[in-house]
């Protein structure tokens, strides 16, 4: 036992994110590529399993895709903490890692002084986050809480045309048994997640941890232009029906619809052409909208406007235009009494909103739900300069370790 | 002897070319994705040298990847007809294998009545016409006659990052003897390329078959515009710097620049994002210009318009952007005196422009060359509607037949 103490005071979140640092690298994007259930997400879950297995903690996978590793016996009240292994394409090293590191961490620290849980406790890692592999966003907790039909997502496929169901058997997955849990959703007493900061706020506050106090409406829709495709020499100007004129109308009306809204965030960052030859004229142009504004009805508005300017674009080109609801994710409002409780312990953080959808964001709708966020020196995330210094995760880890101790 | 005639006249065009049907379809895009060395143009490569070795041509392949069918032994003052087997993504049936097929046809009726030629009749496949799988159109022929240099061309890449060099090796050939063939080069008295047209100018004049006059000049550039990858639900609109936009930017001057000036034509058909996620406000987004016109000039004052926009975009945008040239090749204007003498053999067909480059261009700097059109009831090309009609492809032999009876 005195060994195992030792053990685990020596996890740090440093050292643990060291640990997985070469798993899923991308070498053309650069950063990482690590999506649900490809090597690099595998490599992280073996990985996961093998240091919460190492803790003491007993972890059980769901059907939905999501990894639970129990300290106790799994009941009612529990207290939840973790956050995502899976990244973007090309991601950083901390928007999700930096949640599970953190909650192993805070899990040996509290192991380490000998601490009694009063409540059950467990490290989650939500799984497809980001939703770069099948395209929806917070897929594992939209899953688990009914968010997400498990119809639909049995009915995903990633961009090489393999459907969700085929990737969760072949990870020992039963499809069909999909879908909300409230079995494992009504054991959750509170959920707190942490993560990197993505955004400048700590940097200007010169402050290295805060809580979360809202996140805001976000959904992702894809614009699809059809035209005819063509001869790029032999095809007059005025005898085209060139779906990327559209699609770089949508791009331009995404930017000037957000700006005329204060708060409001558009972004096309995804771009398909086909066949997407250079001397062919396209005969289908998509780009994929992401919009997100601090209320439900300005995200509306937004993707409303940008729906006028491309039909009008697609009639003038002579081509059809549908845009297409992807996903929505209301406001988020966390849990203000959990807030109160957490910020008295942590001796009045910040308390700031985030533009970035969360596993907490989707918890939120069910269960008290806190945030804390660590400083990124950087501000830059979802890309391979996102950063977080090693001494402001370890203040993350002191702060985690208090609300554990609070909490459980 | 004579069940070897009666096969040569069971040689139809259309009969060639139903046995190619279902060799390099693409499920995904439609037509056919049929790029140098993938399976496809293996299988088409070893269909032409079945099909060439049975009417008793000897099938030579040259280091630069084009394949040669002689009749006859290889000399001076040879006739030389053919074209690709090669296509965009998701192309049509026709562009390449109508006068590869054609040329075959005409070569078996010939035989069929027993026509001895007095010179030395060659059927050639170029290879990489389209430029789809290393980026460099007319590739083939462009190596041949030094238009394209082999030291730049060793280094090319396929998508998948495959150096050419290493493909040609796998396909038998020396990527050290790339590269002009003087010899081969030296040989050909005169190049007859047959072509569906990719336009509607037959179908507007109610005729089959034309001769042409000249190939628009014609440029590909690629846009790369690099800004700061970040998270696009965190990072203010103020904030960005969002290459996406520029990209967007370069697609509309495209076609603002093209309009300004009569009868030059700019395309944006393919289109490249990084890391290319719905969420991430991307670092690099690359547009790739293809620019026709009747003149070189007009060429570069199309795309010194598009650069002068995209420059100023990057810097609104605080993006950086490069606009690379990835080739050139000048306008060509056919050879008159051949056009008349074939003109005068074909009953004086109309004689059009045609804004599609062709391997037939790049021998057109060297010997004298010849191109025939068959008309194309769609108008369209470079897609899977690119169409013939069956009566239309036998006339389109017809007239290849009297041509090369005139000329050997």
């Amino acid at each position: 036992m005195t060994g195992g103490v030792g053990a685990h005071e020596a996890l740090t979140v440093t050292g643990l994110l060291a640990e997985i640092a070469e798993i899923g690298r991308d070498p053309v994007r650069g950063g990482y590529s690590r999506h649900v259930f490809d090597d690099g997400d595998r490599a992280l879950r073996e990985w996961f399993t093998a240091r919460a297995t190492g803790l003491g903690l007993d972890v059980v996978p769901d059907a939905d895709g999501n990894l639970w590793a129990w300290w106790g016996t799994p009941g009612p009240d529990s207290v939840v903490t973790g956050s995502h292994l899976d990244s973007v394409p090309g991601g950083g090293a901390y928007d999700g890692p930096l949640g599970v590191a953190s909650a192993l961490a805070a899990v040996a620290r509290l192991k380490a002084r000998g601490h009694t849980p009063t409540r059950p406790l467990a490290v989650v890692v939500f799984a497809e986050e980001e939703g770069s592999r099948f395209g929806v966003a917070c897929l594992g907790s939209g899953l688990l809480t009914g968010a997400v039909d498990p119809d639909q997502a049995r009915g995903l496929r990633d961009a090489a045309g393999t459907p969700l169901a085929e990737v969760w058997a072949a990870n020992g997955l039963d499809p069909q048994r999909l879908g909300p849990d409230e079995q494992a959703l009504g054991r959750i007493g509170c959920f707190v997640e942490l993560h990197v900061e993505q955004g400048v706020d700590l940097v200007h506050r010169g402050v290295p941890v805060a809580l979360a106090t809202a996140i805001l409406a976000h959904g992702r829709w894809c614009v699809r232009a059809v035209g005819q495709g063509n001869h790029a020499g032999a095809t007059p100007m005025d005898a085209r029906h060139d779906p990327v004129v559209v699609a770089a109308k949508s791009v331009l009306a995404a930017r000037e619809a957000a700006l005329a809204r204060p708060g409001a965030r558009a972004t096309v960052g995804r771009v398909s052409v086909v066949p997407g030859g250079t001397n062919v004229i396209a005969s289908v142009a998509e780009t994929y909208l992401d919009v997100r504004a601090a209320d439900d009805e300005t995200v509306r508005a937004v993707v409303a406007g940008i729906t006028d300017v491309v039909r009008a674009a697609a009639e003038a080109e002579g081509c059809t235009v549908e845009v297409v609801e992807e996903s929505f994710a209301p406001a988020v409002v966390f849990d203000a009494g959990l807030r109160d409780r957490l910020a008295a312990v942590l001796g009045g953080p910040p308390a700031i909103p985030t533009g970035a959808g969360h596993d907490a964001g989707v918890l939120a709708a069910h269960v008290p739900t806190a945030m804390l966020f660590v400083r990124n020196p950087t501000g830059i995330s979802h890309a391979p300069e996102e950063s977080a210094a090693a001494e402001d995760c370890e203040r993350g880890v002191d702060a985690l370790v208090r609300v554990l101790e609070e909490l459980v």
